[in-house]
């Protein structure tokens, strides 16, 4: 069974190391697949992006364990949530908040059985205390149910989508990533073929984005550094040819973009 | 077999691919598992904190394989120890000292068996010519008295625990986590409940740490921005919240903390 | 069946992950391996360097999937290329060109049956969506005939070895490690253990390194901080004792090292 790791841990401490035995002494079988520890410390968005764009690759009946958890030890829920195909462990803070978004099912258990958590608890490490072992305990076949007790108020970040209004869509930067493409939040839904072709344009930190490429590597043809791209994400980014974009334009996760289309002409 | 890596080589090299082959090529389905790569290059204390901190939480029969290793090449001895539950196999340079304090019994052999090396072995590549092939020998039930002979003349670091003379508690700073935790050395041996409630203080750097939390997200009803809490490795850290207390103290590893504890009040 | 990754992605960003679960979804007992996410973004021959020294201590029949990829999504082909002993999954940019070099016979397939691609294909990450499939098909057994048809105009690097003229050896360095020491592109074929007795030098930088030592920790008897030493790549680096050569010589990779060889006496 594949238990994927996702945590703002980092690499340098114990932290990871101590996750994995904890795991591997409940289920020494279980097939343990890092996700990243780099999010960055106490980022619950990064961290819900990035479980977004990785766990549906994998095989159905992986369990996926997240832990960006800055509330650790007070009174926020440690907590179980299963999908049609996956299960998530984690701190309930919002880090599910996209798959809730995405999966058509989820039932949300609040995990109370201390049965199957690691003994002593500790205040400060529920990722190797609470969420591993139960990770590991989920991988033998232990129900849901006897985990812990199903909840429908669990917590939920902002929307990923944009808003749009009569003056235009407000989108916003959602990732960037290793290579300075800036991830915003358009997607196909919002920005269609459509409107690209009547000459939609990104506008972002005073700077204006009209090129719109199939890739990153395509041939300057137009004579602009910058351009969108439709990311293996399934959103818009917006990237510089073999340059950081975020870079050239100083831009930072959160920040507005704001997109306009031209009306269509009559009868056009 | 569980089979888990420690090491000072960074994930930018080849170092640490090269090991995980030099493992699978003696033994295929060992289970290799990431402890840590981004040990401070050279720094043998920081190695050992991070073994000890991560290595109990394994499964028994794990074999721990540590490589934190400046002497490479010279005549410091590669060395195998085997505890009740774990095997460790590394450098004979300290790196193991925080295991031979927590363990009941540790034998400690000398690997002088050639035959088990992976051939030639390189006189800068220990970890890919001689532990990792060792560790996969093992994994396939070689026992250790085959891999070498019996020492008893081990290198040990200096003492984990704080000095504790008449004027009170010399305590250090063992390791600075990612979130700019400082972990002591203190653990509840040295520092009491009772001398907590009796108002024990820690001093460093010119500061007074006086607030005692359960953990880090604890609401701040003190207005003291620092404080102190037992972490996950049992021992006291000085954290603040949402912030590096390290960075608020100028805090380095092996910095001193002097710890007061008032007199109790007689008949109290 | 063990498959190994290397790429530039980085650990922070959700590449890997997505990788990792594409692999595990054609094959879920695929024993995956992480050799390094951390070669330098879109450098090709950093990543042909540490592939190199990295897949040769793996068993036979490993698959190595490498994505260093700046031109995805162009008319760069994907490409599956086969040894005696391993697999090769990447793009064909020069990423595997010291593969070639050094195993005997290699066969070059085109991947093109989009039958064992991810769909649908991206134009922006292969890796997720060719390489990583194609490696879980391959792991199951199916045949490299059946994934693509063979070429022979593969794209190769500028060869490893250094040039050797009747004015002498001009080498390069070819990777810097995480300790500062500065791997060249000399091996023991052109510079003979007769020609470093002979009284060798190497220059770099306008400094001049006489001193050629067995290894790193070796007692420093020559007053010579900086030394030459035959690293475990099987290359000459330059290094300093425990310090980084790199930031003492102010080295780049890429520079030249010129190699002098007093002329043998006559008669001696």
């Amino acid at each position: 069974m594949v238990i994927t790791l996702l945590t703002d841990f980092g690499t340098a401490d114990y932290f990871v190391g101590a996750m994995k035995g904890a795991v591997l002494s409940v289920n020494a079988s279980a097939q343990l697949v890092d996700l990243t520890h780099d999010v960055e410390p106490h980022d619950v968005e990064a961290g819900a992006f990035t479980l977004l764009e990785a766990y549906r690759t994998f095989p159905p009946g992986t369990i996926h364990v997240a832990v960006v958890d800055p509330g650790v030890g007070s009174a926020r829920r440690p907590i179980l949530v299963v999908s049609d195909n996956y299960f998530f462990v984690g701190p309930d803070n919002g880090l599910f908040s996209y798959v809730y978004e995405r999966e058509e099912k989820c039932r949300v258990f609040h995990l109370t059985n201390e049965e199957y958590f690691r003994r002593p608890v500790s205040a400060t490490f529920h990722g190797r205390d609470v969420f591993a072992p139960v990770a590991g305990a989920l991988s033998q076949g232990v129900a849901p149910q006897t985990l812990g007790r199903e909840v429908s108020d669990y917590v939920r970040l902002a929307p990923l989508a944009p808003s749009c209004t009569h003056e235009g869509i407000q989108a916003r930067i959602i990732h960037i990533d290793r290579f300075g493409n800036c991830i915003t939040n358009l997607t196909r839904v919002e920005l269609s073929e459509e409107s690209i072709t009547r000459g939609a344009r990104l506008k972002i930190n005073g700077r204006e984005i009209r090129s719109f490429r199939k890739f990153f590597a395509e041939p300057d043809d137009e004579s602009e550094e910058l351009f969108a791209v439709w990311g293996s994400a399934g959103f818009l980014e917006i990237a510089a040819f073999r340059q950081s974009a975020a870079r050239l334009l100083d831009i930072e996760r959160g920040q507005e973009v704001s997109v306009s289309v031209p009306p269509a002409v009559a009868g056009g």
